[in-house]
């Protein structure tokens, strides 16, 4: 592998771009999107499978706008413009995006992405799942990425493999427990957490596999999981061609000095932005 | 100041004492709870402002008995068991567990952390408070409370307070754009975000002013939100004596090797258990 100095692509391609194309026009919410990053990933899939109409707007994050920072104050995506009120109001961070659109499926589509059950307890273990990805699955994903030596890249790949077996046990408990969540029950609707998780689990197995060999854990029920989340249809229109995460991932994989807030926390050892 | 070795105590003191000897009796919910730790003080005053029955039971979560291990995975307070399942349920991690009580409170006692608007985007503000409260203050306050050297004291302390900042500018704009959130509106109830920050903010005026020297932001509405938090009676109910606090945070004030996860976490540069 060279370092061919690749760059971050600025529009979405494949099954992405078509979803774009679909979602141009002007709605109660604004989409400040990045086609490459996975956080942006989580709140638009969300958005499909609520069925809650939006536009999606492409920024460019590394150039921060004016337009951006008015609606992040840290100029991250993914970011929403609220245009229904006056003057427009904003909202940024993709998990309080998250439970904000669940709140407003709620009363207009009602679609939910959590079980369908009216035991609190299922919702909690959900939770659960989903602070796992948050705190462990996402920053293990990206310390492996970036890390060089030989030692720290074996390392790395076992506390990612580490992370998603967590998250499978996580899985398994809610099956004994409540009878499963989301996807991982065969016939069950697309859940929080694997929308929390499938950036990730997805860019796995296509920047992860090119630039560090990694091979994703197997087991029937895992991989039929995993069959489903890629193949769900939410998530699917979400998703560029391969060779757009292999290109934007580059930077990451040979952790060339850059201006990503990722990378420079993962770097000096802080808590991702 | 000398490193006297004072070791963290195992069952409160003052009000939080009394509070523990009125809640001695079974319930649907027991609460593992030790009584130095500000995760479990989230948990503690939820339940009061949220009138949930339950059993304040005392553990050592470094001296993991099978019992802890049984109900939390990493055998971290604060959790729950719920007696009403057979075998009976358990919940662990502080933010799941105010998640779950407010879902149980929805359905019976119908009180509520959250504003009372049906406004969704209310609700959201509330949870960037909140993320913000998780993922930068109270990592801030560890880094600080453990830094030894001055210089790492100096920008520790700055740190902390540049936090506690941020979080007044959310409230802020809570104020201005939903008519404010929990009790940063005067006359206004315990909010999520109050009950997410008051255990640290609490320890900042014993702990880190006592070993650190720090002293608290100054300001009319902050002065005055500080004072009804301390003074709100779910809280106040699960504080012990201030002596407490300064023997229990005597091993990170002086970095003591120890074994506790969150000083190793913070030690070592990787996030909080
Ligand atoms: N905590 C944020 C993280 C978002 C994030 O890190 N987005 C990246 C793109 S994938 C970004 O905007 N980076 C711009 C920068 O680093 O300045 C969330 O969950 O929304
Ligand atoms: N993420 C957990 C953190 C809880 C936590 O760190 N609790 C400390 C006491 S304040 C603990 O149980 N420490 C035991 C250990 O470090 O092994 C939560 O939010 O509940």
């Amino acid at each position: 592998m060279t370092d061919s100095g690749k760059v971050y692509h600025r529009s979405c391609t494949g099954p992405a771009l078509q979803t774009v194309e679909q979602h141009a026009q002007d709605q109660d919410i604004t989409l400040f999107a990045s086609c490459f990053c996975p956080f942006v990933q989580r709140v638009w899939t969300a958005l499909e499978y609520l069925e809650i109409p939006y536009k999606y707007y492409e920024v460019d994050p590394y150039q921060k706008s004016q337009e951006l920072l008015n609606v992040s104050p840290k100029g991250l995506v993914p970011a929403l413009m609220l245009n229904t009120f006056n003057p427009p109001r904003a909202l940024n961070e993709s998990t309080v995006i998250l439970d904000f659109l669940e709140d407003i499926a709620a009363k207009s589509t009602h679609r939910s992405l959590f079980p369908p059950s009216t035991d609190p307890y299922a919702k909690a273990l959900v939770r659960l799942q989903s602070d796992h990805i948050s705190r462990t699955l996402v920053p293990a994903f990206y310390k492996y990425l970036q890390a060089q030596d030989p030692e720290a890249q074996i390392s790395g790949g076992k506390e990612f493999h580490a992370a998603i077996q967590s998250l499978v046990e996580l899985f398994e408990r809610a099956e004994r427990e409540v009878g499963g969540t989301g996807l991982w029950v065969e016939g069950g609707g697309l859940g929080w957490a694997d929308v929390m998780v499938a950036p990730w689990i997805f860019r796995a197995t296509n920047a992860l596999k090119h630039y560090r060999g990694f091979e994703m854990p197997r087991g029937t029920k895992f991989e039929a999981w995993l069959g489903r989340l890629f193949e769900h249809p939410a998530f699917k229109k979400t998703c560029s061609d391969e060779e757009l995460y292999l290109d934007s991932y580059e930077r990451y994989a040979f952790n060339r000095p850059n201006t990503s807030q990722v990378a420079n926390a993962i770097n000096s050892g802080r808590g991702l932005p």
